[in-house]
């Protein structure tokens, strides 16, 4: 469960850190979201990508309604150790737009949230 | 400039938005950090990385003392307009530590900041 590791990690001061999403393969990064202790300790648990929604204010296990998992390789941690970088296998899209990717626009074409 | 394009992102209450710092060629992901309206216009200015150090409260220009720029290749927005992936070409190393990317421990191997 690493729960030492877990502990010694940068928490800001919501008890969140980043993390960055990563496929295995393709190395696209996929999306960026947000951990909390719970949520980190459930994606070692179940080796799937499981984070706190900062909106809903509860757990949330990438994929549990759209069937697209995010299984887990390889949980990487930076310098600092307040940012992480979850590398996965992607059973589907990431973004909830369709995209494979949440990354699917350049600044030069971004015309809001989607 | 894409001044409507910054505007139109979706800061937060510090004014600041995540930015992944990924190497074009290898795709390894480098580093995370924040940017401000101001960094990044002057990211887009200089076509260098330009970060908002939340520690020291200024620009912080990636590279400006080591010489370990990022020249930035491209600049994608993710689908909420909240998180942005730098795509850069390294001039070295992207990690105080000299290592080239921040992310080069495990979970399982981190033992505290470094």
């Amino acid at each position: 469960m690493l729960l030492s590791q877990i502990d010694s990690l940068s928490w800001d001061a919501n008890g969140l850190i980043p993390a960055i999403v990563q496929e295995v393969g393709s190395d696209a990064v996929l999306m960026m979201a947000y951990v909390s202790r719970e949520s980190l300790a459930r994606s070692l648990e179940i080796g799937e990508t499981v984070f706190y929604s900062r909106s809903r204010k509860t757990l949330w296990h990438k994929g549990e309604t759209s069937g697209n998992v995010q299984r887990i390789r390889e949980i990487l941690v930076d310098c600092d150790g307040d940012t992480l970088l979850f590398r996965v296998e992607a059973a589907g899209a990431a973004c909830h737009t369709g995209e494979m990717t949440c990354f699917f626009r350049t600044l030069e074409n971004y015309d809001g949230q989607q």
